[in-house]
């Protein structure tokens, strides 16, 4: 029998979750099974991880309570990388954890940098799954990432790094050493690559590509503005995702260029752990290296190549 | 000039503190001054604080940004141990300290270990002030207290032990070396004098008293109860204090004894600072002690004494 640590990733398909996904395999360390919804199990993305030999556990967040306990049997990490709109559905899985007597949750985090309370929506949701695992003293790990390189570039006159999509190598690397981690056990922890400003970005990629590329410089009063249309639109038809989305959009913004929250200086006040600190060895790839690979066309694209 | 740190006192009155004022005297590291509301100033209780030689500075916590941030001025440690109806009135504290650059805020925690969201109204009315705090970047520390031994012992038959008020003696002791501390910046502290059982407990006031303590034992459904009454009852009429304040007792009754919050294993998964093991040398009073002193007497009375 296998002595393995017993992984359950939620959220396996999603642009997080396949970063997470490759990670926990890489290392071999795991055996990493994936829940998925009954109705998501013919998906091709889910047949894909299932052709890669990874085990699906099949039950509804909104199953018995019963259920979910009995599908959670014999896991000792449970990791969620559900989807943004879908944040709060994660309370069953929570009391299920700890009736199952999981050893570590890991909620779904993985955003930027940002305080409680007001400064944006999703990281308010994801809160209240916090404090949920916080109120039955289940054993858990935070983990925050800096704003993913892939989408920090702007785009080229001549469109040629139009076709990448967003995948995240480092994540799923960094995500796989920090479960096991005994030092991260019920902390924070915040993972990052490069710290950059705007115009070191702008001069990387005019630099790399050779091309001029155009400011999308935008004011303090712009972004403010557009916070505010998102706000006022959500708040008229407020179960709308899409309206939803672009609220999660403007906050990002908001709380990046204008708050500037995503800060190691930032993090450190919060009490969180640095993670490139608990992994001296472990180099993840720079900004330069990323778009270096995108214009010589090796970014991951939509099929997955 | 004094090279004293200076540190201002909002709540000085209060059973807390009360007892924050006397641990910072005491030590004679501080310039201490008292804040107090205008409508406060004459009354006997600040009129006593002024006698003992502590300045006054004088504001309502509703005064404009300008005249708080005025009043702040040369302050380097600002503490609050606002009354529990007040709490929320912090907001505009918080906004003012960080204008004024005040070094390190100690919002009003002092309150037993619990989570936040739903389990303690007055807890939760403290997060929000906590994450003002964190959404603006002011340097903190939060210090919470168990249990008061002076309302942990049951009356005596004999009713000898009636006479005495709360006054926690080793609060403000260990509040004056915590905020000079540097470990202890946006930091989580928690102090304690002893963990006892309510069994132990009344093995030691039957053995010191020689009387027979009649059990006010409470079964998990009565408190559940009492809970659920005090909620309905307040839901009922929002803003009566002391319908409020009924609420509060029942939470803190439900935290301590059916869902066991307060304890040094919770305060450590929620990351809090043991004050105990920062300052080893320090030794509070034990609930043996005190409970002597009370039955000899030297307990502390209405009239101070």
């Amino acid at each position: 029998m296998s002595t393995k640590q017993k992984v359950l990733l939620l959220g396996a398909t999603g642009a997080t979750g396949i970063s997470i996904l490759d990670g926990l395999l890489e290392t071999k360390q795991f055996d990493v099974e994936v829940l998925v919804r009954p109705s998501s199990v013919e998906k091709p993305s889910v047949q894909q991880i299932k052709d890669r030999g990874v085990p699906l556990r099949v039950s509804d967040l909104n199953a018995s309570q019963e259920e979910l306990v009995s599908t959670l049997q014999g896991i000792g990490i449970l990791i969620s990388a559900i989807g943004p709109h879908d944040v709060l559905q994660q309370k069953t899985l929570v009391r299920a954890a700890k009736s199952a007597g999981i050893k570590r949750f890991i909620p779904c985090a993985f955003i930027t940098i940002a305080p409680p309370q007001g400064t944006m929506l999703l990281r308010d949701e994801k809160e209240i799954i916090y404090n949920e695992i916080k109120r039955l003293e289940l054993p858990y790990t935070v983990i925050d990432f800096g704003y993913w390189h892939q989408i920090s570039f702007p785009c080229l006159p001549s469109g040629r790094v139009d076709y990448v999509v967003w995948y995240m190598r480092d994540i799923g690397r960094f995500v796989s050493r920090i479960i096991v981690d005994e030092r991260t056990v019920n902390k924070y922890v915040y993972t990052w690559g490069d710290i950059l400003t705007e115009n070191e970005i702008l001069d990387i990629v005019e630099e790399l590509s050779g091309e001029k590329v155009k400011s999308q410089h935008k004011s303090v009063q712009e972004m403010e503005n557009q916070l505010d249309d998102a706000q006022s639109s959500l708040s008229l038809d407020p179960t709308d995702p899409g309206k939803r989305t672009l609220v999660y959009i403007a906050q990002y913004v908001y709380s990046k260029y204008v708050r500037q929250d995503n800060q190691p200086r930032y993090a450190n006040y919060f009490g969180y752990l640095d993670a490139r600190e608990l992994y001296p060895d472990f180099k993840p790839i720079s900004f330069r290296e990323l778009f270096t690979e995108v214009l010589q066309g090796k970014g991951k694209t939509p099929d997955g190549h």
